[in-house]
């Protein structure tokens, strides 16, 4: 896929909560460091395109899909938006990965639209990082699918083991949230699935199942992936991080004159730990083609580390993983 | 209700973490505190029936309901309970308040068996108290209800505003936990209530309503009452506990030889905001009685804390507020 060993990957300037010529200076900045590794592909507003330097492959866009905008409809009707524009470049393989802040749901409804869903995978999802005590877990489905049959979970499971292989993890260690530990808790869709990763992990070998994990217990950091519906995986992941803000906040105001310490390293670590948006976007996987979503807010070093995110899941051919993940699964 | 103007309060010291003989030491404390206000009545195993002083009322139980017990099962099998019985006091009306650190499930059942629903209730439900920036937030379902429709939302909120009232405030401010704020954003049921919310609160004008609120802002502290679903409401409970313990444990891992300054004492104040076991537990409302369910772990401030809570509630007339706030619902 990729052209002259160098990664394609392409950014979406608009649709962020950060105004795009706020990000362009991050962006080509970016680009002079990477330049010999990324062909970069830049959406943006036409009067940025001036703005460009010549080995910087830009697009103009004159029509943005806002957070306010029904996504199907948006994706319908404004066939010059960047997320658009952005899809039918990876429908042609002419770019490797797609990084966009722009509204979630249209980037969902035109990855389905345009893009071919990855063979056994009946529903993309959105796969995100997020840290723990100890390491960092990877959460699917964060918000793509409202709910799920049992069968949607256990695809899920399988590209969130896929993701974890291509991060190095041999064979990850996975939890299916709930509400309780014992397999009869929960939903019926729950408890078909508890039963299905139980029976997979036994018969493929290729990663152990955890059982049924508490909300409280994934910060422990003994998982690698936990297993949700979007519905409850976005409630974790935005309780998570608002009560990690608002606790960094309390600790920003109360320690602002402590003298060079343990303690300052200390809380300084936690706080980088903590500041989720310097994590790299989700990534929306399921279907043919590499695409992360950034945060809206504090798009800039979201975007930033997905740029990396994203070398690395071509480098480790993340979507040769997810079918190879699929194919093995009686 | 009340006896000889005391409040009548049972205990169950079966069925937690903590032992029955380890909790005893801390209640009859307790009892010495507040025996001018309070008739206790405690369930214990039958060999601490000993240690009990002659002015509390003590019921020996030989049958436990563990964690592990099927919830119906074991509420229809083993009738000299600890909960069966105390639900039994509700039922005559011997007794204004029970709490418990028992299994949820079978207090659920128990409860569903043995009284009666509140005028209005098809559904009862767990509201408990989550600290934040500015005040505390109730919150409801966190977990008797795994799914719910329209209507059973509506009735949580009911429940919610009439605890808020008892607790002192007018006109409590209402939001639905979502995973966006706009009215169309959720499942059909979330939806609909969302819109059953926005008329009753221009109707009734004793709540305001602030919409769909994504758990990332609830720790901003501008609500009073969050009316969810029991299975993200505990997904949402559960997540923020975990995650405030565990950076409650890295700051007392890294604070511990700092001297006594601002710093410290802003830390311990943060230690002790967020150390949620010290909180009452969850009520169990849309019954007739009151029941509190405490924290399995760290029972004994829980229970502490319950004890008042549940002195509070019976002073407040609780549940004459619920009943009040259904009458005057269209």
């Amino acid at each position: 896929m990729r052209k002259n060993n160098k990664f394609r990957i392409a950014i979406d300037l608009l649709g962020s909560d950060t105004s795009p010529s706020e990000l362009l200076g991050p962006i080509l900045a970016l680009h002079e460091e990477l330049k010999e590794k990324v062909l970069f592909t830049l959406f943006l507003p036409p009067d940025l395109l001036k703005k460009i330097p010549s080995a910087v492959h830009a697009i103009a866009c004159d029509e943005v899909i806002t957070m306010e905008d029904d996504p199907l409809f948006a994706v319908r009707k404004k066939k010059n938006s960047s997320i658009v524009q952005g899809m039918l470049l990876l429908q042609r393989g002419e770019i490797d990965a797609f990084i966009s802040a722009g509204n979630t749901g249209a980037l969902f409804a035109s990855s389905q639209i345009m893009l071919s869903l990855l063979p056994g995978i009946e529903r993309a999802a959105l796969v995100t990082l997020l840290p723990t005590k100890k390491k960092e877990v990877a959460v699917i489905d964060v918000g793509a699918n409202l709910s799920c049959r049992p069968e949607h979970l256990v695809q899920f499971a399988l590209m969130g083991i896929a993701y974890q292989k291509s991060r190095g993890i041999e064979k990850p260690r996975v939890g299916l949230l709930n509400i309780g530990t014992e397999p009869k808790k929960g939903t019926p869709e729950l408890r078909e699935a508890y039963q299905r990763l139980q029976d997979l992990s036994q018969q493929k070998g290729s990663f152990s199942f955890a059982g049924n994990i508490e909300g409280r217990d994934v910060f422990q950091g003994d998982l690698d992936l936990l297993v949700t519906d979007g519905f409850s995986g976005n409630v974790f992941l935005k309780t998570a991080e608002g009560l990690a803000a608002s606790i960094l906040e309390f600790l920003a105001e109360n320690s602002a004159d402590l003298p060079a310490s343990h303690l300052k390293a200390s809380l300084s670590s936690l706080r980088h730990r903590l500041h989720y948006a310097e994590y790299p976007g989700a990534i929306l996987c399921g279907v043919e083609g590499i695409i992360i979503k950034c945060h809206g807010t504090a798009s800039i070093p979201s975007m930033t580390s997905s740029v990396r995110a994203a070398m690395h899941l071509v480098q480790h051919s993340f979507l040769d993983k997810i079918k190879a993940e699929l194919l093995h699964t009686p």
